[in-house]
């Protein structure tokens, strides 16, 4: 039987991509598309790549067109959600991109977003150890961050196992479409391409408390999370460069042990064989993580490094794996492993 | 049932995407892969951004690993099929994605490829008048150049309808993976981020004798083409500009309608809104070429516009196309009109 | 002894790029910086890369801050240089990198930009016949839009030697920072990777006019134009690639030798040796514009290529070049022809 | 009075930098360019943005070409300094672009190269403490690595002043044109376009032990490294986020007065103003590195980030600053510190 599906905001990036999966699904059936400034632009012209919807028109984002559907996605700028999801009703599967719903911690939420707290829901990232349970028939999904889910993919074996020290130091680099479609001049082509450039630098990046929300969870004690987001002259892609220093006694035997224990059963998440490390590049438009760890002797730390598309595994992927999750539909069902190379 | 494919040359770009579209195609079973100087070779390691099929091993091109299948994909190096298709055998389906059977004056093949020519089988681009017909049921399949599918896709509605003198001139841009995955210095990506740049100018290139093969067919009488490839710096997508001095008497409604009227049944060639250009970023991994055409009064001229993957619509993706006509299948089967953007 | 140089209009790309070449030239001194919205702004933030000018502050563009120079350049939106350039005098030297002035035709000027023409000052492309003498002590230079520079420069020795017909076809690519640093949604970084896209097809962009009157002058009859621009992958460059039909009797032995015969004195206009072909990353920040030509015998065309960077010699570098010739300095002063590659 | 200088291996990367740079020094000349399988080659051809040098033809490198100059850089593959530099007597001034004389430890060298040690020379980053010292009036240097010096230029104030502890992680993002012209499949730009990934990790770069030198001889104990590098899809640029934990005590106003004070007289070592983070795009082409410091309470690190450009600051200017001082002319000569934006 077909799930029935609206995307609200559907001219952006992340609801672009929502529909990009959705459009390959078997079981989805792809209702209202609703946008707010673009509200009434046909989505031809908003998403040229989307051809089979080329002739679906934006409607306002609202109850009148999210209402009748088994699933909505809300791919809103953050603190839109909670008054659009309240409109809906129990009974309809609620898969917010956005961050509203994160957070545990209202006084984390408050302090790195300035709004009051909306609340949790049910995190999507089935990986993470309880999340598939707690995803399965739930009506609300908090889709996470797309550095969190890099991050979380390359570390929680790591603090899983307790081989390392609750002191992590990430950089990773995001592709432009992370920042979103707001036209800024910082994201202009003309300033991007050529360009290596670091920002929210020193912790005030919103995903950290995700990350240290996701890592004390898995470690059991609280993880400090040093980290460092860069951008990078690409449109898609996260690379997340994650180490901490190794506990006493642990070698490169027990360190790809506990990974290879870790991710054997994930669909999507993908140990390399040694030797080879993840690039962006092999992830382009797949759900895939691709991770690969190793552990220096010398400097005394592990080092543990994903590739995820940000869009994909990162954003509407996870989403769209988590409503299979919380449907009952088999988790990969519609999702590529496949990239688009080169 | 299944239609048990294998690939030749699968280490390659052309190999790769005919994978990446076989792995979503609903009949099609992946059977051998094969390889020159990369037989031996994981294909998680030639190809990593083919994850399902990571753990497969490239066997030595040739009878031994190619028998048995009802498809065979040759995408090697021009003036290598020949010797490998008459190995094979009358019954199985074998579709080149090379050059070596495209054109049907030998001359012309002398001239630009410096060999013997090795016969004319019926060529890939369903599109064009007459070619549908000529690939049903045929067990071999010519597929285009990715220059070629571009041009005679933007300009044959044109020549069809009589409404353009015969002389075509065409400038393209062509993303890099044209060039192929042999390692050269001026396809270095220190070389090519930043540049644009010509070559084969002046009627230089092999694609040359394609395209007036394609156009004086549908014209009915010989068409001269002025062709100027250049190098885009991105991975994929080729833009063809392509105009001809309008016939006397010939209106922009005129050409309107004879676009619409060729092309409104054609699944993979849409003709856009007036008033939208195709992009190379629409239709990135899709199948789909868009086309726009504008009549300039003031310089006489049919300006037609297309944008195609040239690693899909331009090779792979024709190529799964024609198999899809050849075998009796729905000609769209398995073929993405999505894109990936941004 | 010093020239003393404002800039209005500093924080654009334009007026940077004016900026860094006068931080090289031996006899400019860099006196006011101007702009609108970013008056009080620190250069250091706006501009980055001009390190030694970090801590320089802009002033509201106006005769306040403008007065007292020797020389002004305008880096303004197109039609605020008439009122600006009125303020200032008649003995200072302005250049105007704005197309207000550009145009001898009026009526081309209000069809193609829709307000009342401002006038017409002496062209600054010093390279076509007889443009450098007018601008010999001129206090007037209207520097030329970026796609007339590339395109004049690669056709007009064809037409001053009568080689080809008036009909000229042109597709030419550019970099993104063509289209300035306003941001728009279309000129994301995001939507730029990856995209090769014509804007303005069929005679609508604006550097149409001025291109039919540099060919028209140097021919010597009516030029038509075709012009079709394009936006490129990458910051800056534009490739020109222009053709038009040989003349009866033409052959390539003449056409070399014209090209030869019309560039062999020009500092910063450069015909390649046979068989190397332009590439705008060969011309990345240097003030060279480089040529090459072809004669293509089946065609029946002469195609000429020109690379140049769209902000040097195609804006700033032709407007310094301009201020060389008119002040009397040696026409080369201070400008680079090396590029910076890879 | 002109300085003489050759450039062996003038058609590599390196080699092409140092000879840009050259052609804007005052005092350069510009004497003999040497190749390997490039011998006999013009210039025009090999590196085509250097114009001004288009009609030269490399010599065979040996002493032939290399004797009777004054200078002699040398921008050879690891392993093949020494030699030449042994023909070129103990007068000429040479400066080695390459890694073999930059380590003072033999057994270091022999691990990390697997050859025997040539040696140890004065090493050309004159903003360590010391080095400038060393540098005057010796006739040989030892350019840094492109990642040691972005890392020692980022890190060093931190050391020299106390702050941080002996064991600094440090993820870099390097432009392609630091894994030089020599071309190989993973560097073609269908594969880096679109691509982050991670190279050497868990300590096998070569740039490691250089690293841990220079930071232990400022902190004055054995400092451990950590370092990630990076391929960036960009042709130049490096990034570098290094960090290390605080020291007790250590507040944000101690670590910005200890990079100020480290950093106020350097030419080109510029500290941005708070809250402005260094880019690549700022430094593109250009001499100067920028530097940006933070202190992260919640994570107890300092985080100090540099951007240069790792063919100017990183190789080529590095080597010609360090020329400067060696020869006892203005240390910032013919150097810019202004980049090429956008």
């Amino acid at each position: 039987m077909a799930v029935r599906v609206a995307v609200a905001g559907a001219s952006g990036y992340a609801g672009g991509e929502v529909l990009r999966l959705l459009l390959a699904h078997p079981r989805a059936e792809i209702g209202a598309l609703t946008g707010n400034s673009n509200a009434g632009g046909r989505l031809g012209a908003l998403q040229p790549h989307l051809l089979p919807l080329a002739d679906r028109v934006l409607e306002p984002t609202g109850p009148e067109a999210l209402a009748g559907h088994d699933v909505v996605f809300l791919a809103l700028p953050h603190g839109q959600s909670a008054a659009v999801a309240e409109q809906l009703g129990d009974e309809v599967l609620i898969i917010d991109c956005g961050a509203d719903f994160r957070l545990e911690d209202a006084g984390e939420w408050e302090r790195f977003y300035g709004s009051p707290h909306a609340g949790t829901w049910p995190y999507g990232l089935p990986e993470l150890p309880g999340a598939r349970a707690a995803l399965e028939g739930s009506k609300r999904v908090a889709v996470p961050g797309c550095y969190p889910t890099a991050v979380s993919l390359a570390l929680f074996p790591a603090y899983a196992a307790g081989l390392v020290e609750p002191e992590a130091v990430i950089v990773a680099a995001s592709g432009t479409s992370g920042a979103g479609k707001a036209p800024k001049p910082h994201l202009l082509g003309s300033e991007v391409m050529g360009a290596m450039s670091p920002y929210g630098v020193g912790g005030g990046h919103r995903h950290t408390p995700e990350m240290i929300q996701n890592l004390s969870a898995v470690a059991g004690e609280p993880v400090s999370v040093s980290f460092t987001p860069t951008l990078a002259p690409m449109p898609r892609g996260i690379l997340a460069t994650c180490s901490a220093k190794a506990r006493p006694g642990v070698t490169a035997e027990a360190v790809r042990a506990a990974y290879e224990k870790a991710l054997q059963d994930e669909p999507f998440v993908h140990l390399l064989p040694e030797g080879q490390w993840p690039s962006t590049a092999a992830v382009y438009g797949s759900n895939a993580a691709l991770i690969q760890v190793a552990h220096d002797p010398a400097a005394g730390r592990v080092i543990a490094i994903s590739a995820i598309d940000n869009l994909t595994k990162g954003t509407a992927g996870g989403a769209v794996q988590s409503m299979n999750v919380a449907l009952g539909l088999p988790e990969g069902l519609g999702l590529p492993t496949t990239g688009i190379a080169p």
